[in-house]
């Protein structure tokens, strides 16, 4: 370091090519010891996390952490994605940007125990992940300085690999057909179908579900229970939200649930298009949702939605620090004290239909009144007069606009 | 009529039981002529309305009319809820309000040009439709006299049948399990499931889908040509929009697609649950929401989508000549000026699935950027300086909540 | 009473001709005790109180209670107005509307502790009033009945009168010239002028207020302490929100601040005209405000704006009770955590002028950046990538608009 | 120019040191013509156009070009500033922002009628205007190279200085105590205490307005009328929109009426304050908002407040070519068909007072209902049966979380 300073260097390390490169050429280009942190936040089983570690020590880290941060990302965001009810173009569960917060804030967290001196991360400079990691590492790290190789160099890469191979160092140089990012809200995928606008990724793609037609002939019934808007049982079970939302990902990509393309704003100001599978998404959101409509009041709903929408915008845009976004969570915290209660979802064919829902503070089933039936709280004569006022502004507007 | 005037009585007529018993009783009630409207928005077949005027005439009706309200219901509402991706709670087409302002638009224009004294509708005091027909008649006919006496005479099914059956009428006295509406743009269905929050009706309650699991096996792929927001073709052969929802009725439900169940909130202020079959609007909306994905900018998405929200949300609540309903649409037009191309959507199994989308004004085969690669419009420094600026107001307030 | 109960019936009691009436109406046809309440919103003070007591007593109510309600007013309902800096139109304090909620919910209390059969409010069919009071009993007084006399019998001015006289009560039928409605958060202020769209009131219609002409000739500068959104401390000295609320309303009225007039939109459905002065909310809305832009980003100020005329606009319109209000103001609190600080306002002639704020969690002086000078947070070259990437959207969407 | 090529190099040039700095550097660094353009959208008058033309030609520019830019100014954004009532943070007129968006288009036309290889302009990297410029630029005129010598080279005041003295230029190294900026629709000031959020300018700092204190003793009353939601004439007077900003501007400024502070948000993410005086806004626009009171409904008003509010965010921060600004107009447009009729106000020692208005269009006045008096509406049954159901959802609501 030209300052002399001995204290390492901090890598979020994923095991892929462009993290490996980072490992020897943070090394040698600033002569410090290189930490390796894998924030998992959900898109690793224990063997990949072993093979993630192996790899970061071949390549000369002088010492890897594993950090398991799937509580902390639904903490932070996850659960207010389900209370917001958050899908982007109302298909694509925000798979991707959540995790990027957590991983920088955990990866800054060791930077800062280790007295590190920088964080590096392998962003590239086309991406949105460059502008969630380095946007939370300047606000969460005051002079913690961040250095991104790969958005740097601009290197390609063949050119990674060569740096690696002329180190001694095993590269697979195959590039998989499809980029995958897995975690615990769904996995994403890009790849040749994804450059275009007009056609699907083809089955294979999809590393974990089911295509709808191979899917069982027989639909499959599942209750979940939600307790003030966050999913507390499965079919009875009392679980974690992360036990709940990693079978729902399983039985739901069973029968093909939650596979989709979507084409969306990037940071940077261009159209980008994935495929997904997020089943655990598909089908507590639509669940989530049911259980409110009983609930809540119409403009509980209208600004729900509204602010929902605009809570996803601002996560996956990497603003999840500006300051409303804690309004937003007061919001829908507030809001969701009366969603409890049980909701019935049937699988089938890739998609997941909503039965229907009963919740003790139901609004529905007050005895009072039944919609288009006689009912108790008013008479015809009451509906009349409710009808002669409730138009009067619209009366007025078209009468004076026609008395001009 | 007290005031001896013999101008005849017009009554929106359907022939059911509500209105069969507003025939003999509005000749007799005011001893004037009563006149049959029908208008129909897309729910009866020709041979159903030759049987609804037959009995209009055989109640006693002066004279019946019908009117083929389709084109109209198209070109005042539902090009709009197709430009506004509108579904009520995300999944419900407007299918039956928007019917209702047509039909007392046309039922009026009857009205005036017969010099009638009035204008009489079934409605009972109890749900959505007396409201929007109501205020509809008193913005448009002033002066127009407005008589609902299944409100007024709070009567029973079993007593409007008895009056019927005195005066020597044949009356079908077993109520149908199932209330149905029939239109356009779906049918809306009611009967013992959907006065509890709980289950689903039986597949023999849905009129015209098949069940999903009685679907094909084989999925089908239609494609969508739209122009300005709205479409033009149906797997290449140009057909008027009338044509293509009448077509994708047909075809998805054939597939099952579009069959759900929806609690929503009513006008007076009870929560009401419908199930529902509108296999076009389930086609439809998404593939013009993919193409609009493709031509619109984040901001132009996100201001309609809030605005398609609040206009579905009047239209339902019969509000649709609130003037501010035409600054909606003088904005959905002008959006819809580049949502032009061609979407395709393949059925299966109860679901619509979006394959994707071109379009002559894509933002995004541009030939300068392509996500996640290089790109000809910045480089890696420009990044880092967007990156670094697009966090300072979070940083500025991160650092000021700290300081304090 | 019908069912023979001598249960007492409650009466919301101002003391106007109006209530008067309602007294001995009330006590005569049900033939049981009437109890008065006057609910204190900061309309009367300490000898008006008296002679309202005295007039109920005379009136021959059973018991008269008094309450002070200024500090549930405050608590309730105005403290959000604050926070939201909520002004209808962008002149008019919500003076009246919340009230009405206060005093509802207090009359109802009092009707309770009695074992009350009803509770009578002397509303008009033709006001607001009427709504928001009916709905608030309705809401929280589940089976207390509600009676309206003047409502009922549409008596005119002069009928009430001569049924008090006679019955030998005296009666004052000299109508003011203007009717006045005061409290805490300001007086609004009917007649002749306000049923016209084009003219101001005279002078002398402002009970409390100095006309701008009339204002001393030298400004005053005032200094607020806000904490937490809402005001502790005036020219430094703490007090709570109401002595402020009452100093303001003094010191402010003296130079003519505060005063208005303003066209809105009632709840049912046609337009009012008030006057009003309100020199309090004048004086605290815009200093809230201004201590906002130092400590709030801007999509706090963006949300909480749209948000606080959303909730001023229900409050107005007697939907205090939807609990999308309590989820408003969990926004609003989230929001106020760092709205803590010093603001001066000089009034001059009519005006309050915002002379600049302090605060701790100030985002202005944070000493990395001065607006259009150099900083530490960026360079030119950031500065050029920036605006390099900041407009890439619109020049894509050009693009591809022109490329058609 | 490396490649040889002679075209010129067009400046966008307005006389001060950082531009005449940019007229020899460019033509020394670049080797080709110089040709400066000011596009005057109101700061200038012919004796300082001619000013700036001489110092250009002086300062050795090959032509110089002036365009008059206000009918532009006004037809591209200011009259919608006034439809959509726009004030930032509820005082600020965007007097700046809408220049930059006009006076870059103008100077590209200039540049691409010459040929010019580069359109040179003089920001610095720490404000606003760079991204505004460098946007317009980059969308409007592909291909067309920016030049920013000032934010490239980060030169200080005195450098520039040295740089033109050394070349012979005569130079005025005093700074001006205050930075103004003058256009059509305001003048913002900067200084010593725009550096602070806690004073304000004195009041020699605002070039054109009267002090409030010092203003006449005697209100002054002006008409003004609008059609569709545009001044038409002042007084009776039939003039442009752009003589009747000008005029209010004198006759406003001579009352004192306009002048502020404002802190806000940068595009940059830093705040800023800024002084201003701007009183045709100032009266402009309260007018505008009474006139629409009166005809308008209650969601007219509400979408506008919130659409303007978006509406003058994206202009202030450089997104006017955002095709969803076209959308908005298109609302905006729709919406002010009935926006005609006559607005009073009175200006006095700094203030602006709406008297009153009156409209063709009007929904006060239509003979049928006066506020808080009887009506021909409905009556007081009615009233009774719409508040009955009004609450209906709250009652619900309330009802159903108390069951739990």
């Amino acid at each position: 370091m030209p300052d002399g300073s001995t204290a390492p260097i901090v890598l979020a390390f994923s095991g892929g090519l462009d993290t490996s490169f980072c490992v020897p050429y943070l090394k040698e280009t600033y002569g410090v010891p290189v930490v390796t942190v894998t924030v998992n936040t959900g898109g690793f089983n224990a063997e990949q996390l072993a093979e993630v570690e192996a790899r970061a020590l071949e390549l000369g880290a002088a010492e890897h952490r594993t950090i398991d941060a799937r509580q902390a990302l639904w903490d932070e965001t996850l659960r207010y994605l389900v209370m917001g009810n958050v899908l982007r173009g109302q298909v694509y569960p925000l798979c991707v940007g959540p995790e990027r917060v957590t991983q920088a804030r955990m990866a800054l967290d060791v930077a800062r125990e280790l007295g590190a001196q920088a964080l590096a991360h392998g962003s590239t400079g086309a991406g949105n992940d460059q502008v969630r990691f380095d946007v939370a590492v300047r606000i969460l790290g005051e002079g913690m300085k961040v250095i991104t190789p790969i958005r740097e160099l601009a290197l390609s890469r063949d050119a990674t690999a060569d740096y690696l191979e002329q180190r001694g160092f095993p590269v697979n140089r195959e590039k998989a057909a499809y980029s995958i990012n897995r975690g615990l809200w769904g996995t994403t995928i890009g790849g040749k179908e994804t450059h275009r606008t007009d056609g699907v990724l083809p089955n294979d793609a999809y590393p974990d579900t089911t295509a709808p037609e191979d899917a069982p002939n027989t639909p499959e019934t599942l209750t979940l229970r939600f307790e003030q808007g966050v999913p507390v049982a499965l079919n009875g079970e009392a679980l974690s939200a992360i036990e709940i939302v990693e079978r729902l990902a399983e039985i739901g990509g069973r029968h093909g649930v939650g596979r989709g393309m979507h084409v969306g704003d990037t940071i940077l100001g261009i159209k980008g298009r994935v495929g997904f599978e997020a089943a655990a998404a598909a089908i507590l959101i639509p669940a989530h949702r049911e259980l409110e409509k009983l609930v809540l009041t119409r403009w509980q709903r209208y600004q729900k939605d509204h602010l929902g929408d605009f809570y996803g915008m601002l996560l996956h845009e990497g603003q999840y620090f500006d300051p409303v976004m804690r309004d937003l969570e007061a919001f829908f915290s507030s809001s969701q004290d009366v969603v409890t209660g049980d909701v019935a979802v049937q699988l089938f064919k890739g998609s997941a239909r909503v039965l229907g829902a009963t919740a003790p503070a139901s609004m529905f089933n007050t005895g009072v009144a039944t919609y288009g039936e006689e009912n108790t709280l008013w008479d015809g004569r009451d509906a009349e007069g409710f009808t002669t006022i409730y138009g009067v502004h619209a009366l007025l507007a078209h009468r004076a606009r026609n008395a001009r």
